[in-house]
């Protein structure tokens, strides 16, 4: 089976130029008079990866893959075909500024075979009134859609979820897509760390990637701040001053996490959805998969057996990511109280998840 | 003055930070416990880009000059604050994956101060039925409110329009400026030619940066390509196929133009607006001014006495940009009908700018 | 078979980590009370590059391939133990500012094992009044000893040659390794027609990037300028001054050639070596192959068949470069002159091969 | 005074192009058919590096920074003309891989001017038997006829030397220039914490800029680890080992210290030199420094007043970087032997200060 003629910026979706045969069988007249072929281009870069759900989240996905050069080969999936192909349209206009990377999409799953990172980002969002473990159910019957396919198409690929209860999905895809645990990884925290960093480097006036600081655990409203590992330059906060976190603390530090808690309410607030900063945490996570370079991120990981929690959930603590997901968790040491809220969400997630019907 | 204390993202819009001063106070103290100031550090890094107008073209400008590391330095300026403070924030939370840039926003057009480039997406789009003099009544009555102020504070940037209709605006925004015409240029059909190889490069097999092509004239439907200097290796397809371009040719590779011509209504039908090739496209611009390259690019410029023009227009030409705006502009040998083409052009132009009321 | 412990940079030299076996048991008592194993770390990144050879043309290929970000994974092979364990440390001690690049180093050949990408620089230079025959066995008696071992422990490589004379030894590699001829490449006249594009850009004020031409043939001394080619923004310098590169041209642009072909005689004379810009020229190569860009590079490939050549050598082409190695060459509409002189390097190159002992 | 027909390569040194005058008239023919000028282009990009000195460290400096897009315009000075040619010309020979970065050598001092940055790495090595305080004459000699030339042409620069002694050659040319101790910085102990972290990331398996930890003090034998700030994700290894670096701890964490004392020696011996690391290492300073990100280095500053010191020394802290130098020093937090080593060395170092004839 040949494949040399097909358009490089493949299109599942029909398009003008496959449309018509004749200007094509034409067109082949002019290119072999150009170029002698010596042997078919391969149609794989070896780093591809498939970005489920092309929402705001998505698309900020996509384009910082794309823009920082973590990837020269990117397939989009979605149900809309129309905002498919306009967006498709729209990255392969400007290939030649992203040092001339493919873009591929479909509302076919067959456009991901040979991923080797699926970022998925589809889900509904919660109705007003509508329980926790509903909004989970609909997902869940979402990701029972699209994960098994995905799965055949890339049976080696790393699974990155996005969608929302991060965790609580996680544990779903990795349920249904029947991988191990190290290759199906949550966005999780990363995106609440580099919050809290940018935060701490507002109020000092350094870098943020030269303020060091963790949030761990469940992604929002109860994720957990590890005080005791904030420092600049080794320097670690605490140490300066005790009591930062606590409520005894005068120049209330507390506060960096509750507005990290309160961004995605505040930016969606303000502009109907949070999309840059996720977008390029994801691309952070996809960098370190795709190049091996064993870098520490906090995502969401299967956590049972860490931190004293029993239950079958997925939470985020820091982890080693490199061509084989999840290498390892660094244990960090963690206060009772930071136990404690970690074993509790723990529990609240087991209770959700075990209404879940697979 | 000091203004070491002040956050280094510098937020002109009230933030919760600086509500209560007293914390603020007591910040100091684990920050001077923490480090000792030698001198104030300061604040422009000066390569500093200003993005008036944040939709979604403005923020895909800001997103690719962000990424791609253009700049390490943006303003952006909207009238709506609340979406203004939601994208700044987006993006600030993302800084420590963008080599730790600064993001500034405010409705205050101090915040551009000391900027290198402005970058105008502000406008108003064509209500139905309106003409296109009224249209463009409008939008320069906006940039008469934008445009001095601007140049008040920076006084030795580069304008950088992207408004439609971009020519005529470039040429009101040239007009209201008072800025030699070298540093006053639109980003005209830069999108149009990456659009053109994009295509060509689906046709051949060969990476859009090793297709050749150029569109000029004016951005939109009567821009023209000059088929003459289509190429690959330097090889010109019309010295393989004569009538590449016109109406005898089996192969229709007029096609490309039209299809050039159609994508952006193709792209805003299917999804609603452009975003991401026109803000790759302005970053391109962005990294040749800024880094002085001399890069040659299809930018909008004023073309009187080029090809016969007499007319005081912008259209779109091959230009050397470096950090002086237009160094030159490149003198293609058009055909007869493609010199007309122009000609047409800058009459219609002239026509309606001589409707505007400055 | 676990390798978990392994140190990640991996070395085949003696290191002292590995001299002393209980520190290393010790090790893993404070690795294994921080970190929590999940599942063993994959050892490729899946675009391993392999540098056979490090001197200096060897060494400023790694570091660009290394610092532009082109691989993640780079292994280094020598016949000097010493210094390639110096060079291998002295990378290793910047791989925090390389993306956290893993570097490798052997002189053992199984440390290239898994290679998408093998260049070679290593070989001898020609001893005074050594005939071009004598050193073109002396080198293609190193590469029976080298190339076997390499394509065995990567038979889906692609090999790209640097040693020179580049074009015969690019011939005599691809016939010891038995690899099709599109994954058998030479660095070729890509940096002679940098090199042109630099001088160009120096006579017309424009970035090199945006001055066009291309030299084909023999990599060196009888290199061949296609002057049609020649252009900026699509307009051909041979329609501005028809009699360019020709003796009767009064602005003698013939000389920009003539500097190219002395660039390498130049640098030798003035630093001893070259190394900067033949670094950059293959990591540009490295790039297009990797990443699967389809970008058209001047490259040495076997040219049996093109413009009247009937003989089987190697002699650089426009050709389209991919994760397959060449793809298609472009056929250039050369002059008769131009083509002469191409079949009259094939012939002598058709000779030395002959005399050589296989 | 115009500029524009100045070549863009700009070459001080006699070139082939000035030599004859005729050519070059005739060449603006061509030109001038092409182009038509607009404005006269710019020759400053605004964040222009010098590079004093062009040996294997220097040039590593020079290439990292231009392949990393640190800066678009480098200037090399130095005192041999011949191989400042050569290396020039090999660099631009690969400017069209390089962004379009601009360089240009000279052995007059007026090729720096306008510098945002200086980088000094000239100097002589210590002869045998030489006594310390005699290298550092010498040296100083030679900044003495350096510094005061750089300055002139660059007022407003950053000093960063690289020269060893390194803290030592810093003090003296901070006392030579006259410029604000902000302002003139060395090099000091990044690299030796790069070359820890890579250390650590060896024995951890985790990538080198997820392991934390910070060398200061004098940059060489008698530096100083500061093992209570060693961390990964925040977990302080003296937390789980809380005999780390000690004569009592079996894991021998101690002997990294050791290894990055002896790897200047180790690289030196094996390889003639050490050049890689050194190189990035300085462009990791000139990126924080030319793009103002605040980013904390360990690196050589005044230290007076700093850890019970009292003398007028140069000692490497943790120091925030901008484009106003030094703005801040890190108060690290240390043992009183880690201390007692700091103030030692300032002691010694004061000594030989005390010698120097300015």
């Amino acid at each position: 089976m040949r494949n040399s003629s097909r358009p490089r910026g493949s299109i599942y979706l029909p398009t003008k130029l496959s449309d018509n045969p004749k200007p094509n069988q034409a067109k082949m007249s002019l290119k072999s008079k150009l170029m002698m072929e010596i042997a078919e281009p391969m149609t794989s870069s070896g780093n591809k990866v498939t970005v489920v759900g092309i929402g705001q989240v998505g698309m900020a996905c996509a384009f910082s893959i794309l823009t920082q050069s973590v990837s020269s080969e990117v397939a989009l999936i979605d149900v809309n075909a129309d905002k498919l192909q306009g967006e498709m349209l729209d990255l392969q206009h400007g290939s030649a500024f992203m040092k001339n990377a493919q873009i591929q999409a479909s509302t076919d799953f067959a456009v991901s075979a040979g991923s080797r990172l699926i970022v998925i980002t589809a889900g509904v969002r919660q109705k007003e009134g509508e329980s926790r473990l509903n909004l989970v159910q609909r997902n869940c019957d979402i990701l029972k859609g699209i994960i098994p396919k995905l799965v055949e198409h890339s049976p080696d690929c790393i699974l990155l979820m996005v969608s929302n209860p991060v965790d609580i999905m996680t544990y779903v895809a990795w349920k249904i897509s029947g991988l191990p645990k190290n290759r199906v990884i949550g966005s999780g925290t990363n995106l609440d760390s580099s919050r809290f960093r940018f935060l701490m480097s507002q109020r000092l006036g350094v870098a943020p990637t030269s303020c060091h600081g963790w949030i761990i655990g469940e992604h929002g409203d109860s994720s957990v701040p590890v005080w005791s590992g904030v420092n600049v330059a080794g320097v670690r906060l605490a140490e300066i001053n005790p009591s930062i976190g606590t409520a005894d603390d005068d120049e209330k530090w507390g506060e960096l996490h509750h507005e990290v808690v309160n961004s995605a309410y505040e930016v969606i607030k303000l502009k109907g959805y949070t999309s840059w900063a996720i977008g390029l945490s994801v691309a952070s996570l996809a960098s370190a998969l795709l190049r091996n370079t064993y870098n520490v991120h906090a995502v969401s990981t299967l956590v049972t057996g860490e931190h004293g929690i029993s239950e079958e959930v997925y939470l985020s603590l820091p982890c080693v990511l490199g061509r084989n997901g999840v290498s390892h968790v660094v244990k960090q040491i963690l206060t009772e109280a930071e136990t404690k809220k970690l074993q509790d969400s723990a529990k609240i997630m087991s209770e959700v998840q075990a209404g879940i019907k697979f």
